[in-house]
């Protein structure tokens, strides 16, 4: 088992864990996050890649981690790890967990296959998740604790749910939003919310001086929004020419008369004691602020007549993906949250 | 008078246009085009940082145009040229045109000085514009050649403006928006649209990798959306690390059941004829097809609910002022209106 | 065949072009160019892709060009066209240009097919080009003209050899570089260079915010540079997180206490009368002043002691591809080589 | 005195840290690795902006630090801190250092004013450097551990020599170059390395897509890489459009026959435990491997003929400033140079 750099607590107390799916971009910034944190050993990191023989190297990575990346073995993955990272994609992920769950490993899902709950929206967004394991969680970290803790499987949100829920959520809970009228989340990403693979669509000289939007009215996160959020909600994602962040722009109504001190204080409430949620308020948030961390920056201003604008930005890689993902399991273990991450 | 490039009418049958504010961006694409524009030739090109004696070279342009730049003199715009561009400051703008216009020559102002036609919204907006000459047009070229073509001073559109209103205005005269419902605008800006003046804001370091809005319920160009509009929008730009383009991503509600070929034949009739305007239906428009092109590409996509996107992009330079500026000068000229922008 | 928007030349009187491979970066460049241009009419422009069934659109040049992309057919370019553009992979190119030659039609290649002389480089760096055909002329164009004009095949000059050569190859006819000391060519070119085909290299998340030398000691450009200096040649080329351009740096050694002036003359003689390469001399040239453009900029600074260096720029796709091919054809058919590219 | 968050170190047992110039980029760098480092407490954050009243926030580093941004005091530095960072103008760092020397503070100086030794070269490049106040070392922390830990004044590394002669120093010290023969640097920076300040050369407009050569024969660093290379060098600066990161290419001649290997040898032993120099040899470095970290990656091509090509890659902001200033101090303070900084 490779011993991580930073640790100085004795191996035997560490919490084994392994991740599948490492040379990925949300795989690496687990192998970042780990390989750091003083709580864990990495027992393994798998690529379905590396079982090509032409075994993938991480250059960037070798000062943290020394191991290689190994091919992918669910039979491994259950019998060495005690916290299991799922980095693949959906399909090979509704495929492995049930296995691990089975084999009383706890598994972190950063794929979309088990974070609806609704079984006709999986079958529309997620037709290879036959059926959810017992005990997942959703593992939206700030909202989520208590399951967290005791889940057998964290579904890890999607990138744009959680920037865009994290403003919402705690609106709708406290019964701010004026019921039918419309809720539309524009929201704008970095280019590696798409992935390693590369594409057209991802293609420097494509991205590079140009934006636009996709997935108007169908998109996945779409769905996983509406369930966070109890309502329709109209989202647009767009790809915007840089690498990480998303910056989600929330359009919503609430009674005339609302001051931005009541929305301040609705977050207040949400979010007391919670790190990586800064409440930034009418200064508005930049992705500047929060790229390369685990923050989740939100800002908001109001009109007399009701309309309220919510800004709120993540790094996608880490708060919309890894970051929450290490978060979640800091919680399952017990331990300080923010543990690995500041 | 220097003679332009491609000119090839006998010089006594040119238009003599002059620029004022020649060095900043819209002025140096003015000068590009109409350096090739067959049916004018530059009286002269002015700058007030060329008043300092230390005039300003435009390396790049120097193939096209082989003049000086000159300080900046109301006196020989009146009396050198037939038709003046003003690529100045608002203030600077609004205190030189009207003497322009008593001593006839014909202005095309691409600052947003005469843009509002109610006086309240220019108090509020534009303070030192004191009254609107008589003769003023809103240069939006596809839904105003009419006024145009009589005019003597143009209030060329802001950019905002030309990308939103193109879209939103002919369905509005058509009458498919529902009435009471909010018209949102999440309009995203490459950061040319700032100007050349060096900021914090639009230093390299602070907008590559980074995202973020701005003027959220308080913008200038809001105003001038709603004038067009003809109602209120919630209108919310944001600041995008590329150089030229605007993206606008607009939500209406529209009749449930409306289909996305009944806003076909809207956008049809409207653009009849408009070799600018590109309707690309649910393809979905991106800003690499039209940057450095006068062109407006909008695409629309409708949920049986009545649910309306529209996304709409422009080169914020030259549709978005310098390209519209020249359209709209061919149109008073009495000339086709694609001259020198194709 | 379709006919381009701005001519006005009667129809039977226009050259007919072909482009093979029009959906490449240097296709699309090419059609963009031609439809424009007012001595030619398009007759067909083909892709391999569009053979597949799915003909490929290209909605940026709708306005332009009313044809479809055919699939590819050599008897179709034989038998329609008097100039026909290969925009091939070099395989391709070194294919089908002996049979186009042999049916009389005059062939203009942007690959790399024909563009060495020397039997042993072509060996080595295009195996599939067994003979050069007759006739052969290398396009650059500034140095090249005379043998262009008689040519029935242009092999156009790599990006990185016509930014290079255009600055290095008057010192070298001139005498002026020292014997036995090396020349350096450190060169950056944007992303575009590298063509559409997606790849890890060229993932819009792998170049933004990075930079790397490649090819170092191994990259067919080099032998292509060393051909046109006549002496060997130390070229690195690196990649750069832009689109569009190619900046090339040049370390040579010249007789101590020669001026920048002398550097001056040499140029001034080589480019009278070449509107393309603009001489900025110890200004130094910028991509941001070339780009969208076919001029190539070049400056210079010397030290007492004789070491000189030349900065020169150019687009990769214009000056360094489409455009230059294009300049290219306007030679061939004795017609200004401007036509079409300012 | 403002805790810093990750301590667990008794307070007493802190070394005072302050820095001078916390808003720039180099400051908030510091601030953000300082904050975290457990040896230290940030004993005050000046900024001369902060002295007119509107004192600076730092959003981004709230979680990290609690503390205000004062105005500069040269008394509160020497009174309050045992370690003070400048990062602050040549002018004003050559004007301060002395008194807080003279006071008993070890000062740690990232502007160039101390760096050169040799008198003239201060007084072409520096002027504002009267004299080397005792105990200055050069803080190129690899090659100068001895001197830094005895040092009272560190003289940190530009940004430039720091990723040049960590490649180069091993090789002259070797003695590998041949005699004679040019030395040629051409070094490529992201913009952040032209500091916090607006201006026309840093505006996302200009730089955005475009590339350019500057300072060239004429670069104050220029003088500092012949000072650790102890012969003349020709050294080249780009400005290349990204945010953070260096990559310098490096063209010397070595003795024909000289091996890979052979280079690789030297610079195991120049680097052997040093963790912060990764030798990648052949696979050659890209500055996406060593932004945001503290890392300098060298790799190297050579040919039979005694060509050898160096490329070194840093984060300017790190390597080449802030974390190599934090390298420094740990250094002077006896712990593991790399505490703070994996």
């Amino acid at each position: 088992m490779a011993r991580t750099a930073a640790s100085n607590v004795p191996e035997t107390a560490l919490t084994r864990v392994a991740i599948a799916g490492a040379t990925g971009y949300t795989g690496q910034e687990l192998l970042r996050i780990l390989a750091r944190h003083p709580a864990v050993a990495i027992s393994s990191a798998m690529s379905s890649g590396a079982s090509s023989g032409a075994a993938r190297r991480l250059p960037a990575l070798a000062h943290l981690w020394n191991g290689d990346i190994a091919p992918f073995s669910a039979d491994t993955l259950a019998a060495e790890a005690d916290v299991v990272f799922l980095a693949l994609p959906d399909k090979a992920a509704a495929g492995v967990a049930p296995a691990l769950v089975d084999a009383g490993v706890r598994v972190i899902d950063l794929s979309g296959a088990f974070r609806l709950r609704d079984a006709a929206g999986r079958a529309k967004w997620y037709p290879e998740t036959h059926a959810l394991p017992e005990g997942v969680a959703y593992g939206l970290t700030e909202r989520e604790r208590g399951a967290i803790v005791r889940a057998r499987v964290v579904a890890n949100p999607g990138c744009y749910p959680t920037a865009t829920l994290l403003a919402l959520a705690p609106l709708v809970e406290a019964g701010l939003l004026t019921a039918g009228t419309d809720v539309i989340v524009d929201a704008k990403s970095g280019v590696s919310g798409a992935g390693k693979t590369p594409s057209e669509r991802t293609h420097f000289s494509e991205c590079h001086g140009s934006l636009s939007a996709y997935g108007v009215f169908h998109h996945r996160h779409g769905a996983e929004i509406e369930q966070g959020a109890g309502r329709q909600v109209t989202f647009t994602p767009h790809l915007v020419p840089l690498d990480r962040g998303i910056l989600s722009t929330i359009y919503v109504r609430v009674a005339p008369g609302t001051t931005e001190e009541t929305i301040a204080d609705v977050f207040a409430r949400a979010y007391a004691g919670a790190t990586f949620v800064r409440l930034v308020g009418a200064a508005l948030p930049e992705i500047k602020h929060v790229a390369h961390t685990n923050f989740c920056d939100i800002g908001w201003r109001v009109e007399p007549d009701g309309r309220l604008i919510l800004v709120s930005v993540i790094d996608n890689l880490l708060k919309g993906a890894s970051g929450q993902a290490v978060q979640n399991m800091n919680v399952m273990l017990g331990i300080d949250e923010r543990v690995g991450l500041l």
